[in-house]
């Protein structure tokens, strides 16, 4: 054996971990006496703000997400920090015009980021562009995504091809991340093979969940065919619907010629804070422990649950086998996208309505706007008499250029809109959180002045309450209903969801 | 790549799992609906027996162990059904005489019983042997086995020397069990890499438990270095102190050149069926998810907190670090025994009774009767020093031969005392329970007539008494209390222990 191969690693703890575990409800009091010893542990990077922690921040914590950030810059000095952005989303659930992207990064670059995850969830670079191009100007590490799905047109060429854009685009390493635990060991290694032989001096990071239980492997042949970092949550914080844990990874690696070089006592320490955190938040965890199911349907277990309780309150409970058969229909008519948030929500409601009101009788503007381009291009085609559809009932064209080609900058508005609203700090971070949560910001900068609120309980409490009602208590930010507008023939009805 | 290689897949969930997770205290009610669908999966065998179950069965929920293992036989026809035995000590918790091992490897295989899994938690292929001979005897599939641990003195040639050894006694295949989840990937490649190198027409089975994170990892690596059938199980009842999941092991190989040929419709069907079985048991499961520091320490949880509880009875529990410290300093001085029960117990104890009252100052009867031999040879040598303790302590001498080589034959004697039992029914099978749990037997024999108890609980009510009480309510049956008699200076004290 020759010298050993380093393995950086990726502690998702602060960020991915508790969103996945715990509907990001964790609070900044309850992380910042980590920090100390993350910093020192030995990371490649800390994963610390995106994903649903800037909307579970303002919507359930009272505590500025901005602030969060600059607080783990000052707590972590030495540390990469990394978040997860969703490309011209941003962290918000539409679109955004390009002056927005643009600002948004160069402020969180300035507020403390060092490592930007900018991914779409149908893989379609054009959403991706904007958001890289306005990393790279800050000099900040722009990392492209692949997403990870399978179905009979995705294939290791195809993510390669993909991962080769991402590079044009000057990413400074590729991601595959793999959100939904799909990603078997053997696809690891050929895909993370595939694209080192393409660029060999390209860093590639993987990113897995450990839902189906598979993928502490799939991480060892994903570093076996050449990964340079891995992504991983501390013990306390692992598992189920969650991540590896840190330790497994780093004690799996011994004698293999690989090596994750992270301190063992700071580990174990990280790993003791959040054993005695992670009680309080019980309530917003599920009993969830592995699931296989999801590689054969392709239907997350979020999502069964869901539509299984859309069903129940219209009382088709007995409906559901049925919507699992029509979900991969739908998905194929989409042409194959990736089954994460938004998609999963789009796709699943919609094969709701299919089964309920008749296939495609009622296209939800959500999907409809997919079929119309509106969200970007899938790697398949879309199924052209559910596109004529889709221009029937909406009245709109389909596009086939860039979504945001469609979006006029939008910045000065936004600023002047935001300016109208009690408790606004004048802040461009403040317009932005505005930008991304146009409806919860307004009641989060009214409520701002009373300080952070910690939704984490004693663990007694927690019984006792559970004691008292029975029901179902589970809720998180992407758990809040959405109501959908469905206009059919020309009659608006509302629809209320609660997405997956 | 050319034709996949089919592994094979012996389920635990009827026999480890429910006693890794639950304290052994599944009711054979709760497992009979799933047994068609295991009989049909197409596994290599299913484990239903021994370990703990048989004790469980008499002490907790007034089943006959050996009905049990006959209603399996019957609702599983067409399975290889495996159980676990601990060599010379059967299923019990002292050595045999000869002709009581003989007669209960009979009786087993004449209620049903094909693969008989015989192993020794020191190692000593002495202790085996008997037992291996006279499941040969039945014609019956005799697996040797090689427990797995880490010590300066245990190396990759030396499980080969053992396993040769048990090939030697006829052992019809080897298996690497790895109780404490301590077998890292390269270790695991290496071992059965070496053990197919030096016999490649034997069986090897893999036995993992789930505990440190990294054991699926271990499996597959296992699986690379040609082992032929692996140890799951089913999701629902997997994970945690428990194994591997049944499904992400199936899943996992997808690709690589092997497979394992199991029925997934029914894998689900099995799954649904423990899903909704477990929660009933929830009050003898842990919160426990992973755990990384037993490869640093070579203490199991269970021991730990085993070992704080004694400290903290005793006014002591600031000394825990100490014992922690003085654990491996007592495993050394017993040449490396690996810590399971019983000997994490013996040593545990030791290393508190060190703390206490100074290093080796007293003695448990345990502890001595290991250092003078009377438990068998261990891989290192006995601390001389302890071993003239020993000798003084007790006034017995040190043995080098096979234990059991002390032990008369005992088959009458114990077939007498059985028959001055209210309750027993006169046959062999009897004699055999009372023999290997004489205190507990007698009440079994007693209440038989009232038939099995589940301990199971709705869970709600779970809920209730849980807000009603405070207070730790786990126990198991290697938990219950167990009096060690400690002679000092010819002075005799019983100590009260709870083992891990």
């Amino acid at each position: 054996m020759t010298s050993e191969r380093e393995i950086g690693v990726t502690e998702l703890a602060l960020r991915d971990a508790h969103q996945s575990l715990m509907a990001t409800r964790m609070a900044m009091e309850d992380m910042v006496d980590a920090c100390e010893d993350i910093d020192k542990a030995g990371f490649w990077s800390v994963e610390c703000w995106g994903g649903a922690t800037f909307d579970a921040c303002i919507r359930f914590l009272n505590e500025d997400p901005w602030e969060r950030l600059r607080t783990f810059r000052k707590l972590m000095p030495n540390s990469r920090l990394q978040m997860l952005l969703r490309g011209q989303n941003l962290l918000g659930y539409r679109h955004y015009g390009d002056d927005v992207v643009d600002r948004f990064c160069e402020k969180a670059a300035e507020n403390g980021m060092d490592v930007f995850r900018v991914f779409d969830a149908l893989n379609d670079p054009r959403n991706l562009e904007r958001a890289m191009a306005a990393v790279k100007k800050t000099g900040k590490h722009a990392q492209g995504t692949v997403c990870y799905t399978t179905s009979p047109l995705h294939t290791v060429d195809g993510y390669v091809e993909l991962a080769k854009q991402l590079r044009d685009m000057g990413a400074d390493s590729i991601a595959l991340k793999d959100m939904a635990a799909l990603l078997k060991p053997q696809p690891a290694y050929d895909i993370v093979k595939a694209i080192k032989s393409e660029m060999p001096d390209m860093q590639v990071n993987v990113h897995c969940h450990a839902t189906t239980g598979v993928t502490l492997v799939s991480l060892m042949k994903a570093i076996e065919g050449g990964a340079d970092v891995v992504d991983t949550a501390i013990s306390s914080m692992s598992l189920g619907p969650g991540h590896n844990p840190t330790e497994s990874l780093q004690e799996m690696l011994e004698g293999t010629g690989y090596v994750a070089d992270l301190d063992k006592e700071l580990l174990r320490s990280i790993k003791r804070h959040f054993a005695e955190v992670r009680p309080r938040y019980s309530k917003f965890m599920s009993s969830f422990n592995v699931e296989t199911d999801i590689f054969d349907s392709q239907i997350p277990g979020g999502m069964i649950s869901n539509m299984e309780s859309q069903l129940t309150q219209q009382g088709a409970g007995d409906k559901l086998q049925e919507v699992l058969e029509e979900v991969p229909r739908v998905r194929k008519d989409a042409g194959y996208p990736p089954l994460v948030t938004p998609s999963s929500q789009i796709v699943g409601t919609q094969a709701v309505f299919n089964v309920m009101m008749g296939r495609y009788k009622v296209l939800t503007a959500e999907f409809a706007d997919l079929m119309l381009g509106y969200y970007g291009a899938t790697l398949g085609e879309f199924n052209p008499e559910v596109v004529e559809q889709a221009k029937a009932q909406t009245g709109k064209e389909p596009i086939t250029d860039r979504p945001a080609n469609h979006i006029p900058d939008e910045w000065d508005e936004l600023r002047k809109e935001a300016e109208g609203i009690e408790g606004f700090n004048g802040s461009d971070e403040d317009v932005l959180t505005y930008s991304m949560f146009p409806k919860v910001a307004p009641g989060f900068f009214k409520t701002r002045p009373e300080g952070p609120k910690n939704v984490g309980q004693d663990p007694a409490e927690i019984e006792a309450e559970k004691a008292a009602k029975a029901g179902d208590t589970g809720t998180g930010p992407v758990r809040t209903p959405i109501t959908y507008n469905v206009t059919v023939n020309g009659r608006s009805h509302s629809v209320a969801v609660k997405p997956a």
